[in-house]
């Protein structure tokens, strides 16, 4: 049995997505912060861990970005999750009319203004998390409290379906790695992402995409994200396809790179998953 | 009196960036989404506009990009404000050991995860803000329950400052755009923000951005963000510094840069704040 670890409670995203890609014969492993994530990986406690890196509507998720910095574990694989908050009740309230406070995360509860206005009596009550907003609200089994989550977290603390799809924009999707200790090495991959640093004069990346493209290498996701520290450094998360080459040939490149940056972490080779954004 | 709508309420971040740019003497109008801010440009309800468009540890707010693409304001232009979290409490209370429950945004909550461990017994409770957690508080007036919010949401609501820098990381800074429905035009500039997109073929960004060191050009942000609904093409948002060269040419290069990109749009021209970090 693989032991996979992830941030949050069942019925979160990250949940959500282990079991969607381990299946619900594994164990896992929820922990309480990303870093425990990493520290669950690092001593032996996990064999995966499941990490959303970006989402459609919020952007990267820094944090992750600088754990995976920090520690060895590397990405074998990424999988996209679509986020949909639905309305869950108690099953004993009779609908909508018997509602009065909705609890979720803030982020989804602006995520779903739409619904609110459309439904002025309801008083939108912050919560630490979705998964925990319908955990909270099966506890108190109050029919005037409801939750917006996931329609799985519905399923698991046994809340009622009232409403699906409540967002406003229901292009929301995050994107998940799947990182290992250890990259077993056997993956030849058609992706790779990488976070390098540059010195802060003009050209000094558009050199380092110039010779990307020169290789046909497709660029699949770029960032810079100021250090507040050093003020003349500029980190860079950058993603890139490879189809139309080996994994062997883009090492080469990676070390010709080497000369142009002031650092270099390669996150992880893995197979793309997410053709259609490619 | 010039009239400057800001998201949020007396006390908030944004409400803190209004009043150091503006001062006491302006009449600053909180309002309560991002769309109602460009709403109030629009209608003439407002001269100006205070939007906070990225964040050091949260990254950028996609959502005003998107407004400021979908609106005709325009970046005039830029503060940085240092996000300091104090703990805030009754000033009946006599100190932690009175504090059961502490109210905030659950991201301000996280930022703090150090200060909760090291005070075990306090309850983190997320609240929709950090500025309307400070409100609450000082309306409850119960002893047991405290905010985190800046020193300035608690000298507004009357609060006490128990603690200072409370969170784990100090180098927490939003960075603010004020917009305009007009920009005065007699404004040189030294920086561009853009919105642009591109085709996606292995090096379209590497020759947009060779263009830009050869007229040198210093690129101080870029972003890219996949389109979900248009697979194969890719939104990017840049910013640079051009004080080596007049905003004239500069308006020069952008017209040539439109042959190669799908789309651009100028989001403004005006004088870069953050010296430090261009």
């Amino acid at each position: 049995m693989k032991r996979i670890a992830y941030m949050g409670t069942p019925g979160s995203f990250s949940h959500l997505t282990a079991l969607e890609e381990f299946g619900v014969q594994q164990q896992l492993i929820g922990v309480k912060t990303f870093a425990a994530v990493f520290a669950q990986l690092e001593n032996g406690g996990a064999d995966y861990a499941v990490l959303p890196i970006e989402n459609s509507l919020v952007g990267s998720i820094y944090e992750n970005y600088d754990l995976l910095n920090q520690h060895t574990a590397q990405i074998i694989a990424e999988r996209c999750h679509r986020v949909e908050h639905c309305l869950l009740i108690v099953p004993k309230a009779r609908g909508l009319s018997d509602v009065k406070k909705v609890l979720s995360h803030p982020k989804a509860l602006e995520q779903c203004a739409g619904f609110f206005k459309r439904h002025p009596w309801l008083e939108a009550v912050a919560h630490a998390d979705t998964a925990s907003a319908a955990a909270t609200v099966a506890d108190w089994a109050d029919p005037a409290c409801a939750a917006i989550a996931s329609a799985q977290a519905g399923e698991i603390y046994g809340l009622a379906r009232l409403a699906t799809k409540i967002a406003d924009n229901q292009e929301n999707y995050t994107r998940f790695v799947v990182i290992a200790q250890q990259p077993t090495g056997d993956v030849e991959g058609d992706k790779c992402s990488l976070v390098l640093s540059l010195p802060h004069v003009p050209g000094s990346l558009a050199a380092v995409l110039s010779a990307f493209a020169a290789e046909g290498v497709n660029l699949t996701k770029i960032e810079s994200r100021p250090m507040h520290g050093t003020p003349f450094e500029y980190l860079f998360y950058v993603d890139f396809e490879f189809a139309r080459r080996a994994r062997r040939e883009i090492e080469e490149l990676l070390k010709l790179v080497l000369h142009q940056v002031t650092k270099l972490k390669i996150l992880g080779f893995y197979n793309g998953y997410i053709k259609d954004l490619a």
